[in-house]
C-alpha cells in the first residue's frame, strides 16, 4: 500500500472509532439514571477514544482525526497543503462509517427509533440540549476549537510528543465535552459533527454549517498565531 | 521455575485478577442507585485492570490476558504457534479461578444468590441487559474485539511500548465495555467470558459460543491484515 | 515577541482556560441531577484543565497558573523574585477574562441569572455549600494549598519534570477539589477565585480575603520548609 | 537532617496524604445523593491520592505509605530489617495526623457527629457497609493485599519505575477499592485501617486486627514468592 493511502486509512479507521465510541457512549448507554454514563462518562469516551487511536496511529497518520486540527497545521505550515483534501476526505468517509455502524448496532435493540434519539448530532437553538442560543454555540465552539488546535500544535514536534501528545490532546477533548455537551452535544471536530448529521438529516443538516464554520475560523487563527509563541526559551521558571 | 511455565502463571494471575477485578466490580458495587460505580465505574474497573496487570507482567508474558489477543498475534507472526494453546489454558485457568473466587466473597453477603445476579455473564437476546438481538450482539463483538487486537498490534515492538501499552490497551478495553455493557454485559475476551459462564451454567454456557466466535474471527481478520499497515514512515503529519 | 511577554501570555491563556474549564464545569453541566458531572467530575474537570495547559505551555512558562506556585517558588528560590508581579497579574488577567468568556456562554441559555448560579465563587460560612464555618475553611485552605506547592515543588527540577510534573500536580489538584468543594467550593488558586469573585461581586468580594491569605501564607511555609526535604538519596526504599 | 529522619518525615506526610484525602472523600463527600463522589470517586481518591504523593516522594522514601508494602519488601529483601519499625511507626503516626486534621475540619459542619459518621473506619460482619461476613472480608482483604504487594515488587526496581510505579500502584489500589468499598470500607493498608479507628474508637479497635492480620499474611506470602517469578526474560510475547 502506498504510504499516503496507509495513512488515509489510518485517519479514516480513527475517526470511525472516535464517533462510534462517543456518539455511542452517547446513544446506547448514557441515559439509564443514575447508573448511566451520564456527562462525565460521555466527555471521557470521547476524549479517551481520542487517546487510545492516537497512540496507535501517531506513527502511521499523525492521528488528527479532526478536519480543524489538519487545516490549523496547514495553515501553521506544519502540514502539507496538498494533502489536505485527503485527509478531510477521508475523516469525513471514517466518520460516516463510524455512524452508521452505530445505527445498525443500536437498531438491535427492540423499539429503537433513529429520530428519537438525536443520535449525538450537533445542534443549537431548540436543538441545543438546554436551548442554548446561536452566539453561545458560536462563541463556545470558536474558544474550544481554539484550545484544541493550539494544544495540537503546540505539543506536537517535541521529543517527547509520542508520549505525551496522544493523553494531552484526548483530555483536553474530554474537557471540551465536560463544558459544552450541555450548550451543543459537543463538538469542535467537523467530521464527528457530519457522520451522525448525515443520519439524522433535516435539522441536523441545517444547523451543520454552524459546526464547520466556527472550528474552522479558529483552526485558521490558531495557525496564524502559533509561530508567536512557538519557541521556547530553556528555562521557564521551573 | 522454567521461562514458560513463569509465563503461563503470570497470564493465569493476571487473566484472574482482570476477572475478579471486572466481574466484581459489577457483582459487588455497581448497582446502588446513584452511589454505585455504574456503567462508568465497570468499564474503567475492567480496563484498568488490565492496565495495572500488564505494566506488572508485560515483561514476562507479554500481558496478553485474551485468547483473541493471542491468537492475533499468533496469526500476524508475532507469537510462536507452539504456545497458542498453553497460554488459551492458562488464560481460563485464570479466569474461572477469578470467577470462584468472587462467588467465594460475593456469598459472605447475607441473602446473595448466584443465579440471581447473572454473575457478569455475557448474552444476547433475552440475556442482553437491553435485550439486544444476536445480529446487533454478534456485530459488535466482531468490531470491538477487531480493534482491540488491532490496537495490540500496533503499540507493541515499538521502543515505547513498555510504558504507552499498558495504558493504552487499558483505555481501550474500557471504551469498548462503555459502548458494550448495555448490549452483551461487555465481553471482547473469550476467557472473561468462560470464567463467570461456568459459575452460571444453562443460558450462559448456551451463549458463549458467540462470545468465542466473534472475538476469535475477528482477532484473525486483524492478523491478517496487520502486515499492511505496520511498516511505518517516519513524518506522519506531526 | 519579547521572552517575558510570551510567557506572560502563557500564564494568562493557560489560567483563562483552567478557570474556564473548570467554573464551566460547575455552571454549565454539574446539575443535571444523575447525569450531572458531579463532584467527581467538577474535580476532574479543575485538575485535567491543567494537567492539559501544562503539558502545552511547561516549556513557555512553567506553567504556575497559580499565584501560590508562584509564590512558593520564590520563597524557595527556584523563581526571579523580578518577575513575581507580572506573573501574578497575568494570572488574574486570565482568570477574569477565562470567568468572563463563562458568563457570556452561560447568559446564552434561556433564564439563566448570574448572581443564582454562585459560579463557583469561594466562600465559608452562609456561603459554603454545606456551611462551614471559617476556622474549618481556612485549615482546609491552608493545608490544601501547603501539599499543592510542596507537590509543584517536589516535581519540578527533575529529569523526568516535563513528563510527570502536569499529570501529578493535575491529579493532586483534583483530589483537593474532591474534598474541598462542599466546604468552599474548592479553591488553593488565589487567581481561580479572584476571576469569579470579580463577576459576582457582594459577599464573594466580601469573603475573597480569606482564599489570599490562607495559600499565601501556606506557599511561604512550604517555600521556607523545602530546601530541608529537597536534597534525595540515591537509594530510597526501591 | 538525616537521610533516615528525611526518609520517615516523607513516609508520615505521605500517610497523612493518603488518609486526608481518600477518608475525607468519603466523610465530606461521598453522600450527596446523585451529586457526591460515589464508589467511583471515593475509590478514585484513595488510589490518585497514593499516584500523586508517590511521584513526589518516590526518590525520597520509596513511597510505601503502607505497612503491607513494608512488610513484603523487606520479606523479599528488598528493605532492610532494621528499618522496618521506624517506617512502620512514621507510617501509623502519619495516618493518625490525617484522620485527626479530618475530624478538626469535618468538624466545622454544623451538625457534624464523629460517631454518625463511622468515618472511614474499616469493618466487617455488622459494621461492613453491606453485613458481609467475616471469611469474606477476610478472603478479599487477604487477596487484595497479596496482589498489591506483588504488584508493588513487580514494578520496582526496573529503569521505568519512577515512571510506571506511581500510575501503576495507584490505580491497583483504586481497583482494590472499587470492589472493597461495599465490603469493607476498604482497606488492604493497616495504616490507613489505624487512623480512623484509633478517633472512632470501640468496635472499630476491637475488629481493627483483622485489617492488620489479613494484608500482613498476604505481604509475608507475596514476599516469599517474589523471587520465583522475578527474573524477566528477554522476549515475552509481544
Amino acid at each position: 500500500m502506498s504510504n499516503l493511502r496507509r495513512r488515509l486509512m489510518a485517519e479514516a479507521a480513527g475517526t470511525a472509532w472516535v464517533v462510534f465510541i462517543g456518539c455511542g457512549s452517547m446513544v446506547l448507554s448514557a441515559n439509564f439514571c443514575a447508573q448511566g454514563l451520564g456527562l462525565l462518562g460521555v466527555s471521557l469516551a470521547f476524549g479517551l477514544s481520542f487517546t487510545t487511536m492516537a497512540y496507535a496511529i501517531w506513527p502511521v497518520s499523525g492521528a488528527h482525526m479532526n478536519p480543524a486540527v489538519t487545516v490549523g497545521f496547514a495553515v501553521a505550515q506544519r502540514f502539507s497543503i496538498r494533502e489536505l483534501v485527503p485527509y478531510l476526505a477521508a475523516q469525513i468517509v471514517g466518520a460516516t462509517f463510524g455512524a452508521w455502524l452505530l445505527a445498525y448496532i443500536a437498531g438491535g435493540r427492540p423499539g429503537f427509533e433513529l429520530a428519537a434519539a438525536e443520535f449525538g448530532a450537533n445542534g443549537y437553538g431548540d436543538h441545543s440540549p438546554f436551548d442554548y442560543r446561536l452566539h453561545a454555540a458560536a462563541a463556545l465552539e470558536f474558544a474550544m476549537s481554539f484550545a484544541l488546535v493550539m494544544v495540537n500544535l503546540l505539543v506536537s514536534g517535541r521529543r517527547v510528543s509520542r508520549v505525551i501528545g496522544p493523553p494531552t490532546i484526548g483530555t483536553c477533548i474530554a474537557l471540551i465535552y465536560m463544558v459544552s455537551l450541555p450548550v451543543t452535544n459537543g463538538a469542535a471536530n467537523p467530521a464527528r459533527s457530519t457522520g451522525p448529521a448525515l443520519l439524522v438529516g433535516g435539522w441536523a443538516l441545517d444547523q451543520l454549517w454552524l459546526f464547520w464554520a466556527a472550528p474552522m475560523a479558529a483552526a485558521i487563527l490558531a495557525g496564524l498565531l502559533f509561530p508567536l509563541v512557538q519557541r521556547r526559551p530553556r528555562t521557564a521558571g521551573r
